[in-house]
């Protein structure tokens, strides 16, 4: 169907009015581009900056999806402001293109003005302040450049730290201006000096810098560790990086690197070495991006699994690896950025979040956070995909989690034709009369990736290719259409679907799918599933109460949520129930990096998390053999 | 005169009775080697210990020295316990040596029974205990490593140093005796969480080593450093270890070595790094001759001036050496070993006394507090002598302080045959009809140290070789007596004195005293002599009200205070009102080192001590330039 579509460039000018004819169902930013219009989308249409931005003018406007919620805040998402890569046009719509934002208008996850609304403020905890600091004159003076220092902010002598004092006394006497002093104030509520509590003073610097104000949200996976860069005052993402974890030479998987390094102090300083560094080559990029400078960093905000988090700060992780894989610390930790050797501000405070469990770490907690998972009355479900996956259940009431460690089969690791989610990899599939494909950056296919491989699996099993044992049915290929019987067979012992033969969608080689690869897949989808399912269990509540399914993980945004259900990765709800909720855990950290209330509210989630391990669970068993298996249809 | 002294080894034993005559005014423990008793001296005689301890069993007991107080507390010392090294023999005497000393029996400086008296238990603040963790058993858990320790021991986790986590895993699971939990509870009053308040958990070990819980004092001297590790349970000296700093080859003296950090941050590092490295190299040896392991080590506190205090922090002493000679901080500062790069446990706590001002350090801080300076009703001087000494007046009243910058030709620099008081100086000299020397070690001289310079220009102004002006009279030799006579001469420009001919004194060369010799202890002599007669002017009291002078310092030990009195190094005050107390700083550090009670005094003293610059005063140059003669007899 296609609908009516108006943008308007300025409202003011009639000239700049274009009105484009478009497929409903398109987003509003790929029908301004395929109309010719220019708008703006500086993260990449992928709802992670307001340059997008459009104003409803006309038409209904729809509910705001969580990144409109994030990036814009309450005020404009009731104005009827929305992320244009995020919203789709389904009836005739007219709407006005990057409407100027007012200054200071931000809020992060804006609230209704009632009691309960999840109104959150900007404040990062890091407040600049030009001071003139008064230096005695007279040799009888009783005092020290410290002490002036202390009393002109109001802190005490001991509140200023350690590496501030190295460069303070040119600092007070360069500038007639006077000194910019940059303080932290903690609003985390647990924990006492050691975590940060009070006024500090993390920087000193000459002259008058009170607009340089920038922090860090870092997301370190077992996989990839992504970190962005925000200016605290507005809460404008500046730049974004990612990498993969350069711990995974050492092992792919957590207990694989957690083994790497057991009762092995020189290897568990490779880990500790390892990520330290690709932190600061983070650094160094999203600085050279952004044109900030390093020391204009105050804070940073990490989020990661229990063994990341152990071994970012060089703690043994042994025994998060051994039975009843115990933690060694979970409480919020404040250090500063010289402890860690992270190359930005020496002071700046790096705040790392709780964790709950050896297996459910700092990011489930800021998934739970920035997915309001403990504040809704509904029941909600969030499942973080990934190497080492949680699922999370809740309401207001209770709040349960578990690990769901997928491995690395949905990332296309251990899978014959598998491959990351980069340029050349399958990642959709439709099977109808034979195979289609569509790859990512439409160039010749050269693998499949995780989305890729659930859509396969799904086409497979609604065709008959696999069985709900998740067998290639090579006994049965002469049932099938002709197209795909041909690409059903035995390679000796092995039963093989050819997805792709050489030419065919440009792959160069053939792109099969093992028998062995299914059940690859089957066991990363099962331990969703059956954490999913364990949970549901434990909180004795039926599917049908769940009131919605987020979706979070880089992973999770590229899925298909039908081919999900299909194969029993999610459970079978409405599809209006399932939504993508982006990278949740680094979501969480930027909403901790932004304000100090939301750090704190962060340590009570993490308190209010009930942990279930689902090994020591008597019923696991059965629960994970049905998860394994394919819903049958 | 002679006088007899009976030594007792076991007094329940007859035989081992031992009567010896000896010369009045010889020390007990010298007494005792001379005849032939075995003695133990383990400082070697020096004060620092308690081996050589004797009880009087008849005889009059003398007062107890400071030495006495600090080594063998006020109980031991009303029970007529004394040190032998310190105690010369006047009248006769009985004493038994070595009484056991009854465990814990030990206090510092310890107090009489009544109001103001100065009792101090030993205190460290560091705890051990022997403590068994529970740990979870069941996967469904909800605790960490680090919670159950810190609920075993009763404090927050955050409590808890950074450090200890590294280990604790393994710790808590390798022996089932438990493990060995080592606290700091701070005495100090000022200052809050970063000053090191609270009860801190320093060190976690396997298995039970309640039993080893060791210190380090440490006075940081521009010229010298010394290192003493202590037990803490009963404050016995185990091992101690003194060396140049080895800074002083950037420049000798605190102006020259401002100099060279000022405005450049590698040298300044250099100057860091040299004494970081030293205090290591010290850790190792009082360690290797105690067989203490550092890992025991969990406290040590530091003294120094003001600007071995910034290089040590690494800080930037640049403004020390401008006017107004500006400190960057000056309050107690407690930081973690490894902060510091201090190999001793790495969240030991080092404790720096504070500051008063640019040229009053804590140095100064610990004299006064070693001393009792603002203790006592009556009116007493300490003189620390050294390259940059430091004088103190006061009473329970007032306190005040200032720096006297004696240079190093006390030390023996910048004298032509000046040297260091090692094997071969000269160390006395009396002249009478012609010049008598003692070399230390009684081996051919070398050269001449301060000591011996002091006694030889006392000597030499009595003779009227000298005028008080500072001259040599080389035109009055003729009035001299022969032998003196022939040692006064005109070298070309230079007025020379011949201290000793080659041969004379086992000299292989002749040592010489010249014009600008006298010169240079004219200006050493003169900073201490009108540090201190402008503290007496500030404060306006009179010499007579002065009750007590104390020479501090290694040098002081050394000197001769009738000879110092007479080249007016120290005011006319009868001898029985000077007396020696030894590296008051480093007992000083000793003190807070073995009292936390002890350190939170020396914060009080800090504040109360009332800095006076002499530069800055209108009538300094009157007094420097009075001070720089010698008196007129």
């Amino acid at each position: 169907m296609a609908v009516s579509l108006v943008i308007l460039t300025d409202p003011g000018d009639a000239r700049t009015r274009r009105e484009l004819t478009v497929a409903a169902g398109t987003s509003i930013l790929k029908a301004a581009h395929d109309g010719g219009v220019d708008v703006t989308a500086t993260c990449g249409g992928r709802g992670r900056c307001t340059s997008c931005r459009v104003k409803f003018v006309e038409g209904t406007i729809p509910p705001p999806t969580i990144m409109d919620e994030i990036q814009l805040g309450d005020d404009l998402v009731r104005e009827g402001y929305r992320l244009s890569c995020q919203c789709t046009v389904t009836e005739p719509i007219t709407v006005q293109v990057a409407p100027p934002l007012e200054e200071r208008a931000f809020q992060i996850l804006g609230a209704g003005p009632g009691v309960g609304g999840l109104g959150v403020r900007i404040d990062a905890g890091i407040a600049k302040e030009l001071v003139k600091v008064s230096l005695p004159r007279e040799e009888h003076h009783q005092t020290s450049d410290l002490e002036q220092l202390a009393a002109a902010v109001g802190v005490a002598p001991e509140s200023v730290g350690p590496s501030v004092l190295v460069g303070l006394p040119q600092a007070l006497r360069d500038d007639p201006a006077g000194v910019t002093v940059t303080t932290f104030t903690s609003g985390s509520t647990s924990g006492g000096a050691a975590a940060g509590a009070g006024r500090t003073v993390v920087a000193v610097e000459r002259g008058d810098t009170t607009a340089m104000k920038f922090g860090l949200a870092i997301d370190v996976g077992t996989t990839s560790v992504v970190t962005t860069l925000i200016e605290l005052e507005s809460g404008e993402q500046l730049a974004s990086v990612s990498s993969l974890n350069p711990q995974a030479v050492f092992g792919g998987d957590l207990m694989s690197r957690i083994a790497f390094a057991q009762f092995n102090p020189i290897n568990l300083r490779k880990l500790h070495t390892r990520i330290v560094g690709l932190l600061n080559q983070h650094v160094a990029e999203v600085c050279r991006a952004s044109g900030v400078l390093p020391k204009w960093i105050y804070k940073a905000v990490v989020v990661g699994n229990t063994c990341m988090h152990h071994l970012l700060l060089g703690i043994d992780p042994s025994h998060v690896g051994l039975a009843p894989y115990a933690p060694v610390m979970r409480h919020a930790a404040v250090l500063p950025a010289r402890e860690l050797l992270l190359k930005i501000a020496p002071e700046a405070r790096v705040c790392l979040l709780p964790l709950v469990a050896g297996f459910v770490g700092a990011d489930a907690v800021a998934v739970a956070l920035a997915t309001r998972l403990a504040d809704s009355p509904a029941l909600r479900v969030a499942v973080d995909i990934g190497t080492n996956g949680e699922v999370l259940l809740g309401s207001r009431e209770r709040l349960f989690a578990c690990s769901a460690p997928a491995g690395p089969a949905l990332e296309g690791a251990q899978i014959r034709h598998g491959m990351r989610g980069a340029q050349g990899a399958v990642d959709r599939v439709t099977i109808d009369a034979d195979v289609r494909v569509h790859t990512i950056g439409e160039t010749p296919a050269l693998g499949i990736c995780g989305s890729g491989l659930i859509d396969l699996l799904a086409g497979l099993l609604d065709a008959g290719v696999i069985d709900w044992t998740g067998l290639i049915r090579v006994e049965a290929r002469d049932s099938l259409p002709p197209a795909l019987r041909d690409r059903v067979a035995m390679r000796g012992e092995e039963r093989v679907f050819t997805v792709l033969r050489p030419g065919e969608a440009g792959a160069r080689a053939e792109i099969v799918l093992t028998q062995d690869d299914v059940r690859q897949v089957q066991l990363a989808k099962g331990a969703i599933a059956s954490g999913i399912a364990m949970l549901l269990h434990v909180a004795a509540v039926p599917l049908v109460r769940v009131e919605e399914l987020m979706l979070a993980g880089g992973f999770g945004n590229y899925l298909s949520i039908a081919s999900a259900i299909r194969i029993g990765l999610i459970p079978a709800l409405p599809l209006s129930r399932v939504r993508y909720v982006g990278n949740a855990a680094s979501l969480g950290a930027q909403l901790c990096l932004l304000s100090e209330a939301e750090r704190a509210r962060a340590d009570a989630i993490a308190s209010r998390i009930e942990h279930v391990s689902l090994a020591a669970h008597p019923d696991f068993e059965q629960i994970f053999v049905d998860a394994m298996n394919f819903p049958r249809d």
